[in-house]
């Protein structure tokens, strides 16, 4: 069993061209191939306001399968300890014996959440993106905008941030990263009016993007969430896309965005958000033209943990060699 | 965090009194403290006739909570490995982040199965037993009556397998064990009427154990069933004891004995099997008398593979200061 600390795994395992096509090709398993993928299990740790969710899937073809915890205690602040993380085991597909420990923090979910993202700006997206916007400033904000340049060349970020000064650091850190101008706004509206890509990453528990701020030639993905207290969209969003998608619907409608949709009566059971996956393989059709919006949310899945896992021992290993 | 491997575990950790206590502790607190247990998350890989079952739980005043990863990989024999594996991690309650990895290999599942049994007889058995029964010769049939010794002193073991030279090797081994007799009988039907404590160990998907085997002063502990297709008792077992137990109804009723029994109108939701938990903090009733006939269904819980990494954390760190 080898084991992997987080500096080697960060310094191992980035935003690249490889790791896009491992989490693509776990999403396009999903609709095509054999997937066994349980619901996320959850402990509750109330005495020290701390959650734990352990997320796990088989992929066909991929020679392991992880099981990740994700921790988030709230706590850690007042012991000097970050509130969030967790790790990843890797074991065989084979053989069921443990092939890797990832000793990563939450890095690698913060890298599979991106490239989802990436993943979905690929296939939904308009083909040609001037304007990039992202509303949020945390690290998704981070990821998902750095995943994207895999996939769309953008010109300019816009970032909506509710405190300043951290739109004005994710700013800073962006443009030197990026090698293209960040623009601080000052309203969410003026971000999704002025980009042809929006990304989402807030953890709001009542939604705030609005449909009239909705025009042609526009691709929103919504990243934050995951619990069934949280949204970010409004449900009429839905109504006025062309294409609605989400990760997997299951999912979606008990913590995602298909959930308050589902309630308001906006989607249906039998007219759920169309799979990524789905549209990815070819079986559901994805934007005809280049002025249409779509919409995809995305909630975490444990198949893009497994295609992370095994993309990271790969690397990893390699480098050992 | 630190490591432990299987050799350094199965010499640190034993079925004796303070593994016996952390277990019927666990089992106390699913009745009368804070726990958080999810459903045990399954992941099927056919293509390798594998399966991986995780299980996890907090308890509340339990300083670590586990997650197990139990491998069965049923073609393994072929590559030369043993069919089951795993490996159980530990995760501060205070501050989630990861205290140990134990590469157990199953071992400690072993043995915290053995003290359920243990704690099930406990509270539930006559309190004079002479004769211990078991049917089936597997690890669980070495387990469950080595523990049982933990809690009453019987003088003889009866022992049924359906190869009589495993049964031969069973008895060679535990009467040096046990360091009493152990007589191997060639029906099930003799072990059930010539004992006062009963454990069924076997993997059988038909039920085999009769109600009319069934006498005044018996215990019966059955811990085979951990599946949907898996039954050992017929379900008028259930109709003839005075007290019917579980660990959890609701893997029992899916997974154990109570499903069978719920199915064939034995058993109701609204007159479930009562909980071990209960039974032991003294919520629900046990048997009032020596005569009466008892039974429990063991599915196999994630409180006790919390209960039995801590403490194996405790015994093994102490050991290594």
């Amino acid at each position: 069993m080898l084991m992997f600390r987080e500096e080697e795994i960060r310094a191992g395992v980035k935003l690249d061209d490889q790791a896009l096509e491992a989490v693509e090709t776990a999403f396009r398993t999903l609709a095509t191939g054999n997937v066994s993928q349980p619901p996320v299990a959850r402990v509750d740790i109330p005495e020290e306001n701390g959650e734990a969710d352990i997320k796990t899937a088989y992929i066909e073809g991929f020679d392991g399968f992880a099981v990740k915890v994700s921790t988030g205690f709230f706590n850690n602040e007042t012991y000097g300890l970050p509130s969030l993380g967790g790790l990843m085991m890797l074991f065989s597909t084979k053989t069921g014996q443990p092939k890797a420990l990832l000793q990563d923090n939450g890095y690698l979910t913060d890298v599979r959440t991106g490239l989802a993202g990436a993943v979905a700006a690929k296939h939904l997206a308009p083909a040609n993106v001037k304007t990039a916007g992202v509303l949020g400033t945390g690290m998704q904000a981070r990821m998902q905008i750095e995943a994207l340049q895999l996939v769309r060349s953008f010109e300019q970020v816009l970032v909506y941030g509710r405190r300043q000064e951290k739109a004005e650091a994710y700013q800073k850190e962006m443009e030197e990263k990026l090698g293209c101008p960040v623009k601080v706004v000052t309203t969410m509206e003026e971000v999704v009016k002025g980009s042809e890509v929006v990304v989402t990453t807030t953890p709001a528990t009542a939604p705030y993007l609005k449909p009239e701020w909705l025009h042609s030639n526009l691709h929103i993905t919504a990243v934050g969430s995951d619990a069934p207290d949280k949204q970010e969209l409004e449900v009429g969003v839905f109504e006025k896309a062309d294409i609605a998608a989400c990760d997997v619907w299951a999912q979606s409608k008990q913590m995602g965005e298909g959930r308050a949709a589902l309630e308001a009566g906006v989607l249906h059971e039998d007219t759920p958000l169309r799979e990524l996956g789905a549209i990815i393989a070819g079986l559901e059709s994805t934007r005809s033209n280049e002025s249409a919006i779509t919409v995809c949310d995305l909630t975490g899945t444990g198949v893009q943990d497994t295609a992370i896992a095994m993309h990271a021992y790969q690397a990893l290993k390699k480098s050992e060699e």
